[in-house]
């Protein structure tokens, strides 16, 4: 059996994952904010599921851990996790401490993305991609991560697509994300709802023009992100997965139509069959934390 | 020892490779025109070659061609090979029939990719950057091509990055080839020169505006492709190489200068150190062929 934690912004998903690969076990919880209380959950989160299974810490094959920012995998290392209030915490060597066995940090789009991939049986290349706060993709190579040379492999928020566009909080203008990501939406539809991106799909269907003209660019920004993975890497798959997700059909439709309005104008393009490689994740199941549970077979 | 051949629209070039991967002998002959033609000149090469090595087309450990083009390399066939003057060529089928040995037929692009990571005894992941009448490029993981799941990865130039940009062949618009590539460049500075580029590098030497502008976005445009294979595939090294690589150092110190500007306004872009990563292919050495020497070890 292993076990695997998802650290969200506000939730915490923890998994143990049988020999064949299938969901045993889950829990969620709270996250507490800050170093200390970061590790408390995940802790907590440990001793729940052992509880579920009657596994001690050491009775786990391997335990991993998702978590938001820059991870360093081979320290465990933590940083820039602005969401959980970290700046920079060693994750690993504290858990290794408190549980009294080693345990494997991943990013979360990055064990998303892996836990994704077996979730859906999928075989070759496909990339995560991410529409969370921000933009990012996770791409799984023949059942592995694929990291790049320095870790920032999938990085693809912050490649520009347009001179004319909003200043990113990058520094550079008209990047994928400030269109196509939690953080683009909210900036360009200022609301009290917590959750912008409905506002913007309510408003655009009651005839709002502007939300319609966001609605639009969040479609072109996400099919811009498929194009880019299939012209570089040549992904066979592209899931759209995280908060954004959620919206399901609906995103997925607007998509497809701007994939297909495409291949009306690009022979090019329409031999590459991209809407026949995206999809959407499965809503309900905690993909990221199944994924950290995967990540010691890589 | 290997021999390998790169077909290119005017020259063909073709290596003996020995066991050491170090350039044994070379020949250059110029390329036929057509079907026919095509195939003659690749018998020629490999006869020439023949003859400097002592060996016959079966003493060779493997005979590889790199060709422009679409190849499909299960079965050696070449499709829209238009300098060439070929539609569709079983090429693989043909030569093999006329060597009496199995040959192994590959994008030219690749090919030099893969030559380019051996002469400059790479490690990790390196892309080839191919500036020649497209932009396209090739990467190598660990050694091998990296090819993706339809054969496309790496076909960066039909990526937009300006929605205003010019109209490109392949019916999109703003694509980085419409900028930074030899078709791109003659477009933008119709001449009698053969060498657009050196033109219109002459020219705004020489204070015209508009020469200026062309070479602005030139350097612009492989900056932009850097920065896509970068936080994509995240590779360590980026080789540019194709006809516009001649124009040598006053070209890579453009991109240069691009590269280090982005970094004064992105402290992201600055932490991806992306000019340490950019470099030229050595002058003088006929890389496809070389790597399509190598191609059989893959």
């Amino acid at each position: 059996m292993r076990l695997g934690i998802d650290i969200g912004g506000t939730k915490t998903d923890a998994v143990a994952v049988d020999e064949s690969g299938a969901l045993a076990q889950r829990v969620r919880l709270a996250t507490g904010f800050g170093h200390a209380a970061v590790v408390e959950t995940a802790v907590t989160a440990v001793s729940r599921i052992g509880e579920l299974t009657g596994l001690t810490p050491a009775g786990f094959q391997s335990i991993g851990v998702g978590v938001p920012g820059m991870v360093d995998t081979v320290s465990g290392h933590v940083a820039h996790a602005v969401n959980l209030g970290l700046e920079r915490l060693e994750l690993g060597g504290m858990l290794a401490g408190r549980l009294g066995v080693g345990v494997r940090v991943e990013n979360d789009v990055k064990a998303a993305a892996l836990g994704t991939y077996h979730l859906l049986r999928l075989s070759g290349t496909m990339a995560f991609l991410n529409l969370g706060t921000g933009m990012a993709a996770g791409i799984v190579v023949d059942g592995r991560l694929w990291r790049g040379s320095t870790g920032i492999a999938g990085e693809i928020g912050h490649i520009p697509v347009d001179p004319a566009g909003a200043l990113c909080g990058c520094g550079q203008r008209g990047c994928l994300e400030t269109v196509a990501s939690g953080s683009g939406i909210a900036r360009q539809w200022p609301t009290d709802d917590p959750l912008p991106v409905r506002a913007v799909f309510a408003a655009a269907s009651d005839g709002d023009r502007e939300a319609q003209a966001i609605k639009a660019r969040l479609a072109a920004g996400i099919a811009s992100a498929v194009r880019i993975l299939v012209l570089t890497v040549d992904v066979g798959t592209v899931v759209i997965g995280g908060g954004l997700s959620h919206l399901g059909e609906r995103l997925l439709g607007d998509v497809h139509e701007v994939l297909h309005d495409w291949e009306r104008t690009s022979p090019f393009l329409a031999s590459l069959d991209l809407p026949a490689r995206v999809r959407l994740v499965p809503e309900g199941t905690p993909v990221a934390a199944l994924g950290a549970a995967l990540v010691g077979e890589n």
